[in-house]
């Protein structure tokens, strides 16, 4: 019942790392405010920023055993992506793990469930965005599936999906849908240039956005003191 | 029906400042123990620590519009408290927003819900306490009120109140009170400076507090060994 | 009814160092993955770790009179461990108790509730393990016991148990099995190091742990596209 | 510093049991979308639904004391409100308080913490909607205020606002603004009777409600397969 | 950007009836364990069983406009099911919209947010499993895409897969898969009649399974007294 | 490592009986405001109400297997007592297995997982107090302890062990306390059933437990109007 998925599509080089140099927030508004995994996978330090090529890989709750089969399918530039089939906050993973993937090129972990040893990754500057941060220790006794679709953090994840996450969190890019959408972020944050100079010197968001007047219109009124 | 109040009171610039120094636990414990924001509204980063007066504003789920608003009536030393009318972790506020906000003078931000780049809010300096970090962006389609009475994490906030925050959370202290608040704030700081000194000499609080016969008479007992 | 015993069993220093150099994750796996307190008690700076013995202290909610009790109790390289009577998360635990505790030798605080003054308790590298931060004061009319069984972040907590915390996390090793944690930390850690340097020369953890039979009984394929 | 405020006003009971009869939705509805509580305050049982003027009381974390100070100042009619200072969960009232509330006329309990008894009071039909159902018993030591203003599941209750409570939750309508209220309630669900009837007929909401055309302008586009 | 597709593939009825009358746990286990939605979409009343053909509706946060637009995709024997693009629990649905898609010969929803009016829904026996019982109304503002594939309760449902849904949760049967799951679950539910025969008759599942040999081999020791 | 412990205490049937019938909140209050289990671990139906000896049961993450063998060790009277090795709410326990103890004389389930086939398990008859229901399956590869103390619900268990359960939750009686709690709760319940009548009649608890001069004392004052 249990399949490991060969070959995946991966994106460009030159767009994934467009798109880890946007970041989250951009991204996630390039391609119309969809993507974004849930709020409450933090990455374990910060600064932190990376893009990569989803390889995905579900686990049995409090089980780890297939993160090292997907540990073998991943190539330098990659993203790990490891979710549960039923909720758990386990620690799948840690320094050995880490050392591991580091070892091959795999760029950062994004895991809906627990990870441990966070000093040593922190040191290591390996990034990981997870749900908890739990020492628990695993089995390897179960099956799940690597590089076949899955949910994280409320998301649909495809293998072979651009994966970035920063400081603000995780948001995933359709493969098809990445040169498209690292055009919209250059655009938008071309465009966002401007407005941070504007907002610098002073100028309202009501102005140049223009809002005065709809505002009007929906009904707001000014007063000067309270009612 | 939605109402943009242009005039609040606001404290004295040296009793917001002293508030400020003070800090959150202190104030809380000076006028009371009361005021404090719940504990979920976390800093985007540590150390940190402001006060100011409120400028209230009420914003929809999902709908960021009204901080447009809410920023014109921003003066400098302001504090901005944005709560949603109902449960919302949208990230209602980022860099450009922040960037308006900083040029306008104003602290800080507390908002029960999400925030977003908050890497570029932290090299900013401007500090955001909030429910969530999460890039999810936001709509302009409906009004709230600015400079209306309104509940932020579970406190009571007036137009015009005090708000302290730093590493412990969030406080707030009513205007009218703010004056009275400094000083049993200032009594209380100097007292503590010489329970400190005695606690580093060894002194114990049993002793400092002279707790002993009123613990006996409560029925405390001291045994030896386990039971 | 209320009982503070005086005199419990305290490992080694020796096997407490120990203890403290391999951390969390190791010692937890090393006793045969138990131990572990719950994931929401997290550390208010980072990196962070110790071991010591335990001198429990049960409070009422909102009550933090016993800390001071339990704080005679203490005697150099103990850890403090606190738990309410039922869920709180009020800050028991600020500045002036732990210049108290530090000046007793006491190495830190695991408290399944709130603490505050973060910030002068970060400066000091005074280490709290908490449930929340949170500046909410505390009454002292209510007693607990002093050095009896407690479960904490849902693990039981006997005194003179050995806690071990750090960025992980928190994890108890009984008193009479600590040397022999210990011992076989040791070996799992000496285990590790070749571990690494193989994971690190790319070999995967497939092969090193002679994973590939056993999955392939287990019923594992492998694809070379999706199906 | 603790205060019993022994007068508030109350709304007239026409119009409370108005109010009663429409039910916390419409009631929500016609105030402008505003008043109601956190959703986390459930009712012990169901079906179940009363209206009262708010006797509101402040309590200490595990300190149910100023119950009882609330209970004489309550009269055939009212509902009491009780919120702690800070998040608990204890079960501040069983079958006792509620046989005392009930002898008083007293129609029902909104609680921000826990209740017990919860067999007896559904025998008893005395409604309570609170934050959890947990036995644990509470101490008689700190004061706290009866009928001054407090936040209760995350809305501010003025002594003597209208309560309205049923299978939906809770929510309040401030004193003054009731007669409206009930006036604006009466005529939107007046106007729902009619639409019940289209929906019943098969009438579509897009129809009943003429959104196509709005939807089109937003770009809202139709197709018959998949893209 | 917001679509609305018309014709989306519907299951047999006979192979959702059956899939209904199997319930959620069988079916679950039928299909490999896999397909449960989050157990935090709770029915409104119990007991409670449907199964349909879902259509899918993507809702913005506080905005039910787009549910009004999939009613019209809605046929007898649909389960609708919603999502909102952020996480929120406002009250989307309640008595109206209810007759509304009841009328269509709708069987039930699945909303990852709120639900109110749950008292009349109850009486209708029109069926909901959600988020939260909450009274918040919506605006209609903001578009979202009907019949696409979204994300409800964590798991990935397709337009037209069959919604299974009971006391026990919602689970998501693929819709080309439907009639081998519901073979599967004829199997299941075959062989669990002996086994329920057996387990009265007073059988251990120790011998009914054969798991002793198993257990011993693993490691299980039995000892008379506690160590 | 893993162990199963055949014998232990229990209780006898009388002071069982007896627990049972004064129900959780009064047990809880007899034995000194102590024992209660989590307010998270909810019943299945209501009304309902069981005591029994505690036979303990360690499980894996989504691993049922222990129970199997924990039912074995129960007997007539008994209540099966589950906790994961860490946060899990899978479902561990349905129809089959409620069978299975029912038929073995097993009062009911406490549980800190999840549940299913709970429309099931009502119809039986069979309460379970868990903390979800979940219909997610197990597997049936990890072997854990059977009748050695356990956390459950934040609350240590040990084997025999009087569990007292009901609507309010569960409570737990250490078994040589057993009889002196059946004492103190009958002494607490007479001195109810006056207080009750004292209720009815309308007298104020603040005159029935002569609060007031004390109330005085701590500075409660009373004025006619808000100030």
């Amino acid at each position: 019942m249990s399949l490991v998925v060969r070959n995946i599509p991966r994106a460009e080089d030159g767009v994934i790392d467009a798109l880890a140099a946007f970041g989250v927030a951009t991204v996630h508004e390039a391609q119309g405010r969809k993507g974004l995994l849930a709020s409450y996978l933090r990455p374990i330090y910060r600064p932190c920023g990376v893009a990569g090529s989803a390889v995905t890989c579900e686990v049995a709750p409090g089980d780890n055993w297939m993160i090292h089969v997907a540990a073998e399918q991943c190539r330098p530039g990659d993203v790990l992506v490891v979710a549960p089939t039923s909720p758990c906050e386990d620690g799948y993973f840690g320094d050995l793990l880490a050392t591991s993937l580091k070892a091959r090129g795999v760029r950062g972990l994004i895991i809906d469930a627990g990870v441990r040893d966070i000093a040593v990754l922190t040191q290591m500057g390996f990034p990981v965005w997870s749900k908890a941060v739990f020492a628990q220790g695993c089995v390897k006794e179960t099956l799940g599936n690597v590089n076949l679709p899955l949910v994280c953090g409320g998301a649909l994840i495809n293998p072979g999906d651009v994966i970035v996450a920063d400081d603000d969190g995780v948001c995933v890019v359709r493969h098809a849908e990445a040169p498209a959408v690292a055009n919209a972020a250059r655009k938008r944050e071309a465009n966002e240039i401007d407005k941070r100079a504007q907002f610098e010197a002073g100028v309202l968001g009501l102005d140049l956005y223009k809002m005065r007047e709809r505002l009007a219109e929906k009904g707001l009124r000014y007063v000067d003191e309270a009612p």
